[in-house]
């Protein structure tokens, strides 16, 4: 350890997330200087992890600045909101012109544009960085998804590009963009990750409440599916989470856990910004609600007597209902990615972000929670030298979504007849069916707004906006 | 007309809402005084209605706010955002401790909480009051939803509860309750609204496309159901809009309106404050997003071509289906109540609001868009002793939803065949299938977050946040 303006980099906030990511950075050859509020988890950072590589202990966050070598490099790893706030303003005074802030949190993206905004006035580099991966990514390496200056990536880029996973030898890594747009990209990664285990959830329930399989037979299906096009981190630990037996009651882990779901801000954060930008992100939506309405228990207890009907069960072939359920699952999961990758590329618009879906695409492949093997076709689909207007027609994915249409249909229909919620299967193939009509009642809906409101219409086959006397002679108006 | 300081009530903003709700203030003996930014709408207003009741031509803020006894209640009836408040600013020096400003347009909840905060400071009331019913409610008797102080509705009551609907004697305004309580539930009304047109959206096209019924055989379908548990306005007037003629062309006139359905903010702010508030409010979430998707022509052009796979149409007897879609709209509309509801309490609890929801039931019952028959059965509902912790379990509507089960699940089942979208039918049914469920996958969803992010979980057997090493020997830890 030493104690000179040496280390190339500050860590403040060593909760897990902050001293895996600092060891990480140590196990890449940088010295880190660490701190936090309390010594105690720097001190035990240092006593567990301190051998691991070059450190600097600072107690306090002058002694922080004071060990780093210029320009600056300081990442902030606290909660998001007011505590991420207070730390930018206790580090501001020590900071000189061309220093750099890094948040790591997941920081919502407008107030990532806002403290950008603040800093490049007083001189200083900010980067808003999504770091995904979970504690194992942030030691091992995470895909990490930095915006802010061009200046600021070029200080901070090589060393997170080290950092992060390698997949065939390309970092999870690139500058995203400035400003928020790397706190926006890491928002939708989150929303789509609600979305992509809200399917998986859907699927084990049919297999395990359709078909009577027990946790750990589901759990090899699970295993079976991680070898084909659903071979993903999710798909793999949905396979581990199932087989596990809880040690005190012998029980499956999964029937012992209680079924309320919990849910910080990003999945929120993602529908209301979809919302915000005109973009259908139902899946989305969908999966959030989900969470939610897992934990109204008071609800659910009182629903929970009520007749579903003569719900029935009718599936005879287990083995083609579970490759069923796989295609509605995959077909699904290319929705839910097809409405993701739509919002980034509206938030791209919006913002001026210029962000390359593709890239995104190509450092979600590893170190992040929704790596998977299809994340390489997704970037072929928008490399390509026209950008699909949706991923769901990409020459790929639509022969996937084509493909699948039989299963994905029985397996709605199956899952409504017995009584089994499915708002995640059902609500994409509602997407996919409404994309896909020639015509939507969309049409009734403008006129009734014309009605009651005289919001006025658009006609198919004249330019302007129109008006109707309903209800009186029926003859058009032409608005201004 | 009279110069003197004489009017009851000021009105500025005459567009048809503006207009027409001073017309109506006048139809009931008021003196009012109006004010538009242009003089020519004032005088249009004038010329053409000024023998209608007793009126106070204002040219300029001053004039207006002169014409007006003590205390002065003026009406702010423009666009809501920055125009709003710009009316805001150029009254307030004009105005005197006791005064009431109302805002009555669709303003955000949150600007009316700020607003009426600033405002208080000053001495003045501030009343942010939802007003729905289109033009013909504003003329003729709108809901009223006025929020604010006690003494603001002490001396601005009376006079709203007389411009109002009036249904079996009652007026259809009641105080909500503080501050933005007002815009809030009118927020939420458009929200309801949105999900109630988008299920009649969804009755209608399976009617017409799976049918195969014209507009106007669907038009008597709607008729119909108007005279049974379904009659409302929004079902009167499908009926009038299907029915409609397109006089350039004879077409009926929903095929001569483009698909494509705009929205204004409320809907979204519903769903963003529904996300904010943990509430499920999936029905309006689908409802909004059925129009965003409308609207991206590109993306529906891209994918009309592809495949449905073996889609088919499995109806046999048209009288039996058409029966179905009613029951499936009717508990449809149950849930998205229920939820709307459900938001209203949660909004009220977060805010202190003390909103009595059995009085929103009422004053929902005439003057406003989704005015409806069975409204008088929603204020039964929670006006009973204990308040149901779900409109769904109230006995009334466990009966509609029970019954509705069969038709409603064959509904979803037909559509899905038949590749016809119904986001909100097969949401609101997976809804109530996820209540209904004893358990729900969000167990598993717990488990994953507990092994990539070390999030915790409850258990079942056992109080304390517990999380599992994972893949090492699954031995639970207790955490802090």
């Amino acid at each position: 350890m030493t104690n000179s303006a040496s280390a190339q980099i500050g860590v403040t906030g060593l909760a897990v997330m902050g001293a895996n990511l600092a060891r990480n950075l140590a196990h890449h050859g940088y010295t880190v200087a660490v701190h936090n509020r309390s010594i105690e988890k720097t001190d035990k950072l240092l006593d567990e992890h301190g051998d691991e590589g070059s450190f600097v202990r600072a107690e306090t966050m002058e002694e922080l600045v004071a060990a780093l070598e210029k320009p600056r490099r300081v990442l902030i790893m606290v909660k998001a909101g007011e505590p991420t706030d207070a730390v930018i303003d206790s580090l501001v005074p020590l900071m000189e012109s061309g220093d750099v802030i890094i948040d790591g949190g997941n920081a919502r993206f407008t107030d990532t544009i806002r403290r950008e905004a603040d800093l490049k006035e007083k001189g200083l580099n900010f980067v808003g960085a999504g770091v995904s991966g979970g504690e194992e990514g942030a030691l091992n390496g995470p895909s990490i998804m930095p915006g802010g200056s061009t200046e600021a990536y070029e200080s901070l880029g090589p060393m997170l590009e080290k950092i992060s996973a390698q997949v065939d030898g390309t970092p999870c890594c690139v500058h995203i963009g400035p400003d928020g747009a790397g706190h926006f990209v890491k928002m939708v990664h989150n929303g789509i990750e609600y979305a992509d285990m809200q399917l998986i959830g859907e699927a084990y329930h049919l297999l395990r409440t359709g078909l009577g399989k027990s946790p750990a037979e589901v759990a090899e299906v699970f295993t079976s599916w991680n070898t084909g096009e659903l071979e993903s981190y999710l798909v793999e630990i949905t396979a581990q989470v199932l087989a596990q037996v809880d040690h005190t009651t012998g029980e499956p882990m999964v029937d012992v856990i209680k079924d309320a779901a919990e849910q910080k801000g990003t999945g929120r954060w993602t529908v209301q910004s979809a919302l915000d930008l005109g973009v259908p992100v139902s899946g989305i939506a969908e999966a959030v609600f989900a969470r939610a309405l897992s934990g109204h228990t008071e609800q659910r207890a009182a629903v929970q007597g009520m007749s579903g009907g003569s719900t029935s069960w009718s599936v005879e072939d287990a083995e083609r209902f579970t490759e069923d359920v796989r295609q509605a699952l995959y077909a699904s999961k290319v929705v839910a990615y097809a409405q993701g990758f739509d919002q980034i590329a509206a938030g791209s618009a919006e913002h001026d972000w210029d962000v390359d879906l593709g890239d995104m695409a190509m450092i979600w492949r590893g170190g992040c929670i929704i790596r998977a093997t299809f994340l390489d076709r997704i970037k072929e689909a928008y490399d390509a030298d026209e950008r699909p207007v949706s991923l769901i027609v990409a020459p790929f994915f639509a022969e996937v979504v084509e493909q699948a249409q039989d299963s994905w249909r029985r397996v709605v229909v199956t899952a409504t007849q017995a009584g089994i919620p499915i708002p995640g299967f059902a609500s994409a193939l509602s997407y996919y069916d409404a994309l896909r009509a020639e015509r939507l009642p969309a049409a009734l809906t403008q006129g009734l707004r014309d009605f009651f409101g005289a919001h006025t219409y658009e006609r198919v086959d004249a330019e302007g906006d129109f008006h109707t006397l309903w209800g009186e002679d029926g003859r058009p108006e032409v608005q201004a």
